[in-house]
């Protein structure tokens, strides 16, 4: 099975309002309720791919209790999030009906304690012993320490497990320093982590601070690979209008499902970018339509460049 | 005991951000969780009072058990609320640190079936044997028929129970044709029930509707009530800045606890307008300082006025 671990899982909720205007009241049209954090996300991805997922992370409160309710719905994904003593955050996507944009509020998450961090650690290192892979994604939450997917990183390394990080900020920057098989930051994780706005070059410094792979998400431009095997980019057909939430995390499903399936670079690519500007096209972040996403796999480019200095 | 009913109960959550700007992505950086729906802030203040109070309505769901468990560690209030299949609902006030500015998002609530409208009818008629007064409060959840205030109005009369109606729109014009002993609108619902913006002549015309007595909250300007012994106007000492959320459920509390106590009309007058003007001080709806209500007390002014057509 592969392994996604989500340590800041959350409850996402989605509000339509006819139209957003601070500081004033609004009744909200319809909610939508669904299990979020990045890992869960990818899990979602990856069981419409066909594959066996467990997921991990910490789920606690009256919300955490709804995503595991409704993740028990979700057929294939295997539930062996730990459980946390404070509530899982909520995040609320408000979506004004007039321009379709959304404005987003994130609650912070719970406070982590040493004893679960502890506890979490040991889960993990026992779930490592049967995955094929493993991805470590999003945020951190309050209380776990900042060096923590560096140590996640680690002992996937120890297992022989091959381990993909999406995050960002200074839990990246520790985290690549690990060594992980594969990094997938978008163009502003990559800046931060390199300090420079030059993809091309960023990749190649990204991939010297530890990286084996590093696998950049540049949104409609597809996405730049920088690898052992060597350099491609990878560019959807056409340019997408749709919902950005989740392509990262459909890109990630797409380069861990080949991953496991043994398929070179140039497929995985095809693969991440096919269904992340799937994933574009749906309502919803973990879900895309399998025509779509067949249609857009054939009609996917994947060019070879140099990786001169 | 004194009863209050809110039919659509929810879970207020308080988001703190630094700048709410539509179309991005916030941080928030403090989250506060509070049982909702005016009725439950009308008990809080009744029970700071020194009352006892049983609340009743609907409650479901994962946010309903966190209602109840947060009801439950409110002193003196009785929790019997009625199960219902929805979830309650949220409601998000989000502040921004910036201004001190908050803009409201709320749920619909969960739609109510006809079986559960007739077990709340049931519960609320076996509550009202034990009432000494009782409170219907706020909006109705989907499912609840409009004319549902008129018929619990007239259980109330029937049970020789005072009976108190605080809400807007066609509930409160279903509603104030079951003649209640009292309504409480604001300046907004009185003007929509009456098609009047003259306070003065709206009280009366809303009198002749139905309503025993009217008690029109203005704001600032404090309270004009009409009633079958005369009329008067109470105001607080001064202009007062903070959060207006609660002070019309403040001046319920005030009222009610006031009748229940057989007070005469100015007093009960001065109470509801002093425990409004202390809810606008106090950080959250339902809370209040009692040495600044006492002092307010003292220096609230209640002026009879004539009644000439």
């Amino acid at each position: 099975m592969i392994l996604t671990v989500t340590l800041n899982t959350a409850l996402d909720l989605t509000y339509r309002v006819r139209s957003l205007r601070p500081h004033t009241t609004h009744r909200v049209s319809e909610v939508t309720e669904r299990p979020g954090g990045k890992g869960l996300n990818v899990a979602r991805v990856l069981t419409a791919l066909g594959h066996r997922v467990t997921v991990t992370g910490f789920t606690g409160g009256a919300t955490g209790g709804v995503v595991r309710e409704l993740l028990a719905l979700a057929p294939g994904v295997r539930d062996a999030l730990v459980p946390v003593g404070g509530p899982t955050r909520r995040t609320v996507a408000v979506v004004d009906e007039r321009t379709g944009d959304t404005t987003q509020l994130n609650e912070p998450g719970p406070t982590v304690t040493h004893a679960e961090w502890s506890a979490f650690r040991g889960a993990y290192e026992d779930l490592l012993a049967s995955a094929s892979a493993v991805a470590l994604c999003g945020s951190l939450p309050p209380g776990v320490p900042v060096g923590a997917y560096a140590g996640l990183v680690r002992a996937a390394r120890t297992a022989g497990v091959p381990v993909l990080l999406d995050t960002g900020g200074e839990a990246l920057r520790r985290g690549v320093a690990a060594r992980p098989d594969v990094i997938k930051p978008n163009a502003a994780e990559l800046a931060e982590l390199t300090g420079s706005h030059e993809p091309s070059r960023a990749v190649r410094d990204a991939r010297g601070r530890g990286a084996r792979s590093v696998v950049a998400s540049l949104g409609e431009a597809g996405v730049l690979a920088e690898t052992p095997e060597g350099r491609w980019r990878a560019a959807p057909p056409t340019r997408l209008h749709g919902n950005p939430t989740g392509a990262g995390d459909a890109a990630v499903a797409g380069l861990l499902s080949a991953l496991v399936e043994g398929l070179p670079w140039p497929e995985r690519l095809a693969r991440a970018t096919a269904l992340s500007a799937a994933s574009v096209l749906a309502p919803a972040a973990g879900e895309f339509d399998r025509g779509t996403y067949e249609d857009l796999l054939t009609r996917t480019s994947v060019t070879a460049e140099a990786t001169a200095a």
